[in-house]
């Protein structure tokens, strides 16, 4: 039996809980909207804290976008926010890279769009994003005569919706030599959402298949490893015993809340419900208890959650 | 410590050892030719055995041919061969959904022409091979209105040179459903060779991208999964006993041997070393004696291996 259990938010605990934090990180999709559009109350709560004068930041294991293109989603939905707060993998990325490994060579890329616009800002050379251009075309004779770049030191792999046997077989080669640098924004197997019957995988599914390929595993940026906080650390002095990780999702959010120290909070507008709790606080495994939140908001109206537990703190 | 030992055959041991057999299995890549052509002595083996009035069957995970493509690799070789005696695994899969399982459904595939070829054989209908038709274009909007075809009741992965996300996207839709089969080929993770720092994937990469996606295990054709041998002894009468599995990989070939119940001969002209074999010898992993094979050629000279055990052997 696990020792930690997930204690419900409300009353004067809430308050003072509130009280006692600094700083806010956000998972965005299923805790500040959904495939519908911004949860009811999110714009608030976000209102609420800055008014406490609460530090904000946004994190999200999200790598198709760049910052730039999710601040135009913050727009859209009304929710104020700045491209400082917004730490997605694809920026994670680029400064793990520039400011936390110094690196200084090219990165063969499979990404979006939102990966490469990252990677430029940062002035970090690159393969590029959209299908393989490769002039080779689809037998062993051809392949086999690949050219590699010699500038290449890093693959870093994120979601890409032109992923291919041909980046398939570059990313392995490249990761051969044991100096190359092996980098995934995060290992989601699926998109949050599914309709009219599809399922939409993640970054996860490619991912996994490049590393089986490489024999070798990819240091991840996204949650719920540590790193993307080290990154935000790194540029802004965070006391995680203040800091309080808001999330919907037990094995990414709430395990890279407690990964990093900080306090987390379960709210039930996104994947993870209250029998996932109730499951890890009974399964006994000591992994399990790494997932645990500190603390649930349950008693949330339609989808008006967070806002409930900073009401309660204000 | 592992009971089991892997023996050397040499002497009257290898020649007793041949007699008390009737049927042989041989692998093909790293055991009859690798890239650089035939292995020496393999032609001569095969037609020894053959003189001695010994079945031969050959075994391959390799799913991007079809058996009468196999046929005109082994006549290129001047290696005698039938079709009948060929088991590669996009036959297998054909074989297996039809004349096992009872099929009646389409299959959606991903696959190369020669697998496309084996279905074809078999009158079971399909999606095709070659590059995905959607017209549907890169985002998810576009992703989630993609219409999947009732017809479907099967997803069969095998390799494909023209993987991409949106096969994955339809794969892992179809799989969504819980009556819908998933067959995967083989689940090797390269090429055996390559060439130019060259690494050449191998469909162990595709099939674990799709299982990530959809949540779920394939049932998998190729070696060391015994799904094969059933194959092969619904067709032809095979006594285990008498029945000798011979490769050059512990993890697949010889596995499979000793899952089905086989004599294993490792040969070393492939993948796996004398050092493999002791590795797993000393682990004292009782997993690991599964991959032990009962008997070692070792004696051989340059590249020619089988021809000496089976030399000794008439």
């Amino acid at each position: 039996m696990a020792d930690k259990s997930c204690k419900l938010l409300e009353g004067k605990k809430a308050s003072d809980f509130v009280a006692s934090m600094d700083t806010f990180i956000f998972d965005c999709d299923g805790v500040l909207w959904n495939e519908g559009g911004p949860l009811n109350g999110a714009v608030e709560v976000l209102q609420e804290l800055r008014k406490l004068g609460k530090r904000i930041f946004f994190v999200t294991n999200n790598s198709s976008k760049s910052r730039a293109a999710y601040l135009k989603k913050f727009e859209k939905f009304g929710i104020e926010a700045s491209e400082e707060e917004i730490y997605c993998t694809s920026y994670a990325v680029a400064y793990y890279l520039k400011e936390i490994l110094k690196f200084d060579k090219k990165v063969f890329t499979i990404g979006t769009t939102g990966m490469v616009e990252e990677l430029d800002a940062l002035n970090i050379p690159h393969t590029g994003s959209g299908p393989d251009q490769s002039s080779g075309g689809y037998n062993m004779q051809e392949w086999t005569s690949f050219t590699l770049d010699p500038e290449v030191g890093a693959v870093v792999c994120g979601f890409d919706e032109h992923f291919s046997f041909h980046k398939l077989i570059k990313a392995a080669s490249y990761l051969a030599k044991e100096s190359c640098l092996f980098i995934a924004t995060n290992c989601d197997d699926r998109f949050p959402f599914s309709s009219n019957d599809i399922v939409v995988p993640g970054t996860g599914c490619l991912v996994i298949s490049v590393e089986t390929a490489a024999r070798r595993k990819a240091e991840v940026m996204g949650k719920p490893e540590r790193v993307i906080f080290d990154c935000m650390n790194s540029r802004h002095t965070i006391d995680p015993s203040k800091t309080c990780m808001i999330g919907d999702r037990l094995d990414t959010d709430i395990l890279f809340g407690n990964n990093c120290g900080l306090k987390s909070v379960l709210v039930l507008t996104g994947i993870s419900s209250l029998a996932d709790v109730k499951n890890l606080e009974t399964s006994g495994k000591a992994d399990d208890e790494n997932s645990i939140p500190d603390f649930l908001y349950a008693q949330y109206r339609s989808t008006t959650i967070t806002i409930e537990i900073y009401k309660q703190g204000v």
